[in-house]
């Protein structure tokens, strides 16, 4: 069983959401159980309202304040937030000019997100969707609505959220989300497991010398397991499989925001050395790398590894994406 | 042998100052080997040098940039910056008012960096040292100058920052570097060792139930091994070892800015754990939490496990604290 600085494995979810407010009260506030939103709602505008399971942080808490999102709601480890919550998060970023949802494409969020928006239009709130799909790993190009979101859904979240923020209307917004999610293309690597509180075991099994290329970021099976490899080869293994989507989708190589996002247990001087490497393989294939994004964006717990998300950047994204936010773990 | 992400060991470093550069160019340049400067080198100021070993990213070359060092030295993984990359660093951060070199208490560091001040000081640039010394587990109260420097050096780094951004003058700015490091008081818990790059064997053996109070960011003895316990009792021994240093010490609780750090392979989800408890016994015991910082500032590789740190605020540091910073890892 893995160490780790928790209590009861049961309150682990509220206790660390009283810390993150304790921490941030400067920016955020529980405005319901399990929903944490910006400490001073916005005025006039649409509401941007992203969630999901525990363990991903500093998805999907950390990016709730200004220039991102109006709300998170928060599910136990790994496992969808209730309609109920969504509701509330809903609720919590309406200020009468709709509200888009936006999280990963995995059932239980898909469920109770739906659930939540209808209950939500009853009560006269007009309700959107965008969900991340960005990991190639997931689903074949042709097939890609059915992949799962990762690390990739930062770009989304922080697409969607300054154009909220700058007043475009909920049919923009939406648009530019879809925009920012189509463009966006991620792959992750497991070098070793987490495990959930209380479980008593691992998510998953990886022997001594292995490491799996395309796992999902709650273990989900990935594309090929093989022994560790110097990091130079397993970023091109991973970009590969990134080059053979665009490809498949008759993308050419463009200018992108390359991001390097550590799973939880994997030190910056790894990730740096991925970032040399994906960012050299990147150049030497004819892309431009315009945007930087190195450190830990969504996790898995204590998993050890990192994935690579590119987003395919035209003006207005990239505009976009520098546009200043400030929440717990933005800043600028 | 722990599985990395990096290509030749030999390499590591070099590959990671590489990445870095590339992913913050807007904010940093290498100067020279193993320096990282600001992209701009700033006029009429004091220089504010900071470095050591690697492998404790973002420190140091994450808070290069305005408002914090104007350039960081760099040494091998846990390993101190030779003298001659010391003193390209002071002449990076050199702009005639003199520079201070702020940097943990270790031998190696206090070495090489002594003896590049010597030879800075023969080039007409006037030197002044302010060593990191917050480790209240590595030396009593009495002996406090022998302690060792760990997260708490955020602190330190932030303050005589501000105060060499705001245009203080060298004394100024070291007579704040010093309050700032005397009233920052840390300790750290150990879960789980890293490896050092190429080295083929943890850091230190530590058994599967076992945790270690007060070990050093480089795996250095602590003050306690024991079982693991539930968090809370965890942060309570951890709280108990800085209220008895403060009490040896005369001082009375205060506000204080409060800095819950993760060592490399904690979850965000035990960071946050620790943070409520840390708060509520701070509370409790009189202390008001008028600041806090929780995720990773000094780390130690993958090394499982997490540091407290107090710095006790007068209205002069909180004003310092706040004040804008624009780094690879701090920016608001």
């Amino acid at each position: 069983m893995l160490k780790k600085l928790v209590n009861d494995p049961f309150d682990a979810v509220d206790e660390m959401l009283e810390g993150f407010v304790g921490a941030h009260g400067d920016v955020v506030a529980a405005s319901a159980p399990r929903v944490i939103a910006r400490r001073e709602k916005a005025t006039n505008k649409v509401g941007l309202v992203i969630g999901g399971g525990s363990g991903h942080e500093p998805s999907f808490l950390g990016y709730v304040g200004m220039g991102v999102a109006d709300a998170a709601a928060i599910g136990n480890v790994f496992a969808a937030p209730g309609a109920d919550v969504c509701l509330e998060a809903i609720k919590a970023a309406s200020t009468g000019r709709g509200v888009l949802l936006a999280y990963g494409n995995y059932a239980g969020d898909v469920l109770n997100f739906d659930l939540a928006a209808e209950l939500a239009e009853l009560e006269g709130i007009t309700c959107r969707t965008v969900r991340g799909t960005d990991d190639v790993a997931s689903a074949p190009s042709d097939d890609r609505g059915h992949r799962r979101g990762i690390a990739g859904m930062f770009f989304l979240f922080k697409i969607a959220g300054a154009a909220a923020e700058r007043g475009d209307d909920l049919d923009t917004v939406v648009a530019l989300a879809e925009r920012a999610n189509d463009l966006t293309a991620s792959i992750g690597v497991a070098l070793a497991p987490c495990e959930v509180p209380g479980a008593g075991r691992p998510t998953f099994e990886l022997g001594p010398d292995d490491i799996e290329i395309g796992m999902g970021i709650h273990g989900e099976a990935g594309l090929q397991r093989g022994r560790i490899e110097p990091a130079d080869a397993v970023v091109d293994r991973m970009l590969d499989a990134i080059f053979a989507d665009q490809a498949a989708r008759g993308l050419p190589p463009g200018a992108v925001a390359l991001l390097v996002n550590g799973l939880g247990a994997t030190a910056y001087l790894d990730l740096y050395i991925v970032y040399r490497a994906a960012r050299r393989r990147l150049e030497s294939a004819g892309w431009t790398v315009s945007r930087s994004f190195v450190g830990e964006f969504v996790t898995s717990l204590e998993m050890a590894g990192t994935s690579i998300s590119i987003l395919r950047l035209d003006d207005e994204l990239r505009e976009l994406l520098d546009a200043p936010a400030r929440t717990a773990r933005l800043a600028g």
